[in-house]
């Protein structure tokens, strides 16, 4: 199907905008997976998502237009936070959620491409940063009420908790050949709560 | 200079060898901080080493064979641990180590570079991943000295605890834009040292 085809007045424009961008970051996402970004084609991204070119290019421009639009719809799309009611329950389940993202052969081929893409490009940086940024926000509360619950110091800096669960899944990906498993997602969430109740993560520290 | 061109017999074989091999893994190093893996060509890194491209082509053949090679002598040439009798201090500059790294303009491109690639190319991901097994088993004797200290639980994994203080420092470069700076190597050490010895690194946890 063409998007650009579409018959004029049979969908209404935000609803045919939205469903063209979501084949359109889709199409990116797949070829990012695939191939990485150095062979990104706004061409052939058009092609696989069957919409014209010329839409393609007009509203998005180049490759790092596209990729980055493509993190900031992955952060709206992530899932939300869960709320088991220990600090240890919500950080296993944020654990759990980045390993099974970093497992999954398409998303975690598509963030090793991310990381790789960062790493070479300024613009696509900034873009991925931002993406972790709204993740890391998403999941901050969940320490926030673990120190208003008393598990915590007060003081602890929430996002520092966060990002310490994520950080030794995506170091094992990118350092080790090891399989990133739900042991390795549950040390990664019982070490930072315990971390995190020594006061490791205290603002002042 | 020309390598090649050295006078027979002026230098002990050895000693050239190691002296060819030193000027090409200094110039791929350099090539690739400056552009990346995508970029490097072996013709070029035989221009920047003031050595023959035969001689290149000879010895590593490909790309992918010379920057396996380069991590390898990063590996041998990488610093040796400290031992300061504790497990903090011992941690502490592990981690200042790595930031020191990551921070410094050559070494953090390159870092950066060797983590992209990796993420592009298998026969690069290996190699990166010995490179961080022999950096992780330089510094697992200090956690084991803990242990024997008495600072930690028996049946902790040295090699998680290690990897568990550089994990939140390669985290923060890739995927956040903030300076990594002394305060965030020691809290990463502190992180590691606080939750091996709540016992979050024991090996059958």
């Amino acid at each position: 199907m063409e998007f650009e085809d579409a018959e004029p007045g049979t969908m209404r424009p935000g609803g045919r905008t939205a469903r063209v961008r979501a084949a359109v970051l889709r199409a990116a996402g797949d070829a990012m997976a695939e191939g990485g970004f150095a062979h990104l084609d706004l061409a052939d991204i058009a092609r696989r998502a069957e919409v014209g070119k010329t839409t393609v290019y007009r509203r998005w421009g180049t490759v790092t237009s596209l990729v980055a639009d493509l993190l900031l719809d992955m952060a709206e799309q992530s899932v939300p936070r869960s709320e088991t009611g220990s600090l240890l329950g919500d950080l296993k389940a944020n654990a759990r959620l980045v390993q099974r993202t970093l497992t999954d052969p398409r998303q975690g081929a598509l963030f090793k491409a991310m990381i790789a893409a960062a790493a070479c490009d300024a613009r696509t940086a900034e873009a991925l940063h931002r993406f972790y940024d709204i993740r890391v926000r998403e999941w901050a509360p969940c320490v926030q009420q673990a120190v208003d619950r008393g598990e915590l110091p007060e003081g602890t800096d929430a996002h520092e908790v966060i990002r310490a669960v994520s950080a030794p899944l995506y170091y094992h990906l990118l350092t080790t050949g090891d399989r990133l498993d739900e042991a390795a997602a549950d040390q990664a969430a019982e070490a930072a709560a315990a971390a995190a109740r020594a006061g490791a993560y205290l603002r002042d520290a």
